[in-house]
């Protein structure tokens, strides 16, 4: 295990205190908690928090900021946060306004901003959340529906930017869920990463091989499939997207999402693929971010997210945001 | 081989599309040509033109926008640009106020640059040139000097901020010169990249082994050393730097450069030791930019940058940009 780490216990205790003293102007850290929030909040508006596990970096924490969230709230690597450490930032961030937590839809996750939320509402602050769960790979007929991947970020982007505006907390909440409603995104992996705690990959792909629809933690895909072009890998993806929702005719956002270990350049190549086909298909390309915006840790692959957007949507996710991770 | 690419030919002219696909608003692609510009050129102000090998993606085409880039000129993976693309480039966003060309300190690129230089001047226009040099391991005594690192793309920042408040190329190439002064950089890697068409690694490294002082190609650096702790193997290379130029009581610009392949949990983890680091040696951080900016494809490693700053450099580190790859 090759990685440029201290103490295995130390991990997310550094990662974040590197990430805050990196932006000491704007970012904030929580005492004796991983919880970050701005320097400066406006107190009278809708506060935007969003938590998952560590090892997804620059998520959440990096989205901390003007324009996007109010608090980040991480878990140790691959863990939900836990309900205090949500509750924390929660207590931290609330005002009369209140507070919209983002969390993806992982059970651990779920469970506990469940529990977060009843107690911070038992303290009278109000409180709503939005799940994202827009991994189509993982669509089996489960009660507890999809897995939430890099899509998130996104939602953490329209929410952020409308909370800014001071609406209030229904209204953040049900635009959210309208982005959420046309968002869809599918992952592959062509190698895992290692839990640093566990010091050994956490699945083996042989050399010609890679996973199609891979969760955010290496959870299995919809299939195992030899090692193929980036246009094969993409176009199979697209097909999965496509069917999924009736983009047809829609105007979307896409995020190619690099999982931590490709190299941009390959990115770039898999877009040119993207934006022709989606253009073959009608579907129209409002914007494109390609960049390592939720990773798992070292891990090769990539995902793609379409969202559909519409003119508020367009204007939420154009709207000014200065985080560390995400500038407008 | 586990990359996400097509043909082996099309490598280089694919991924510039990508790239210009996923912000068609902002960026357009010379015909027949991998040079990037912007959509939209003041021509009565300096342009500022950057070109590498291809390879260091977001680098160059990421850094086309508003504040930054006016012209991009990658080559081959790995290779300089060519004489003929660089006079494109500079024809192409070329005005009375002429153009600043950025480049880093590899013998075929300082060669390219100076014919292309001289072709366009005996064309009538005004081109002068940056050489970023900052790679403090690379300091042989060799009359062709050091290395050019990320470093790079701060001058980029600094020089495009500068030249979009219109004044002349003397003033804009004085000031990214007095930037270059106090730029330094070194790097780690502790795993090799694959250049494509080579299909293996350029370079091996034990399991236990790192590479200290590596070039942005795989050049050997100046030690290969067992692999450290994130606090051990940074302290080694801020002492490396500290020790080069006297950062003492200054006020410094931080890079941490991710090389493709390092998650960016680790470069967090790095930065929290850099920034305490710093503080004791009495150098003052005014920002930390972290993140991969200028890569070696899926080298695994990172490399540190300290660039000194005073009112002026701060002011223009600080002022708008909008590229694919950096936002202000």
């Amino acid at each position: 295990m090759k990685k440029f780490i201290n103490e295995l216990d130390n991990i997310e205790a550094e990662m974040v205190r590197g990430l805050v003293r990196s932006k000491a102007h704007m970012l904030r850290q929580l005492p004796d908690s991983n919880v970050v929030v701005r320097t400066q909040k406006k107190r009278e508006r809708v506060a935007v928090l969003f938590g998952c596990g560590s090892g997804h970096e620059p998520a959440p924490c990096g989205y901390v900021g003007y324009g996007m969230l109010d608090a980040a709230v991480p878990g140790s690597i691959f863990s939900s946060p836990t309900p205090d450490q949500i509750l924390k930032g929660i207590r931290e961030v609330a005002s009369e306004s209140g507070v919209l937590c983002i969390l993806v839809n992982y059970t651990g996750d779920v469970l506990n901003f469940r529990m977060a939320i009843q107690m911070a509402q038992m303290e009278g602050i109000a409180v709503d959340s939005v799940v994202v769960a827009d991994d189509v790979a993982s669509d089996t007929g489960k009660a507890t529906g999809r897995r939430g991947l890099a899509g998130a970020i996104l939602i953490n982007k329209i929410a952020g930017a409308e909370a800014e505006m001071g609406v209030g907390l229904y209204e953040v909440k049900e635009t959210a869920e309208w982005a959420t409603a046309g968002l869809r995104t599918i992952g592959v992996a062509s190698s895992p990463c290692i839990v640093p705690e566990e010091g050994k990959p956490s699945f083996e792909l042989r050399d010609n091989e890679m996973e199609v629809g891979m969760g955010l933690h290496g959870e299995p895909g919809v299939m195992r499939a030899p090692m193929r072009s980036a246009e094969a890998t993409a176009r199979d993806m697209l097909d999965r997207l496509l069917a999924d929702y009736k983009y047809k005719g829609c105007e979307v956002v896409v995020l190619i999402n690099g999982l931590g270990g490709t190299p941009v350049m390959e990115l770039y190549i898999i877009n040119d693929f993207v934006s022709r086909y989606l253009a073959e298909h009608d579907v129209e390309v409002y914007d494109t971010m390609i960049g390592n915006y939720m990773t798992s840790m070292e891990m090769k692959g990539f995902s793609i997210s379409l969202m559909r957007v519409d003119p508020h949507l367009k204007a939420l996710y154009d709207a000014p945001a200065r985080t560390a991770a995400l500038c407008r």
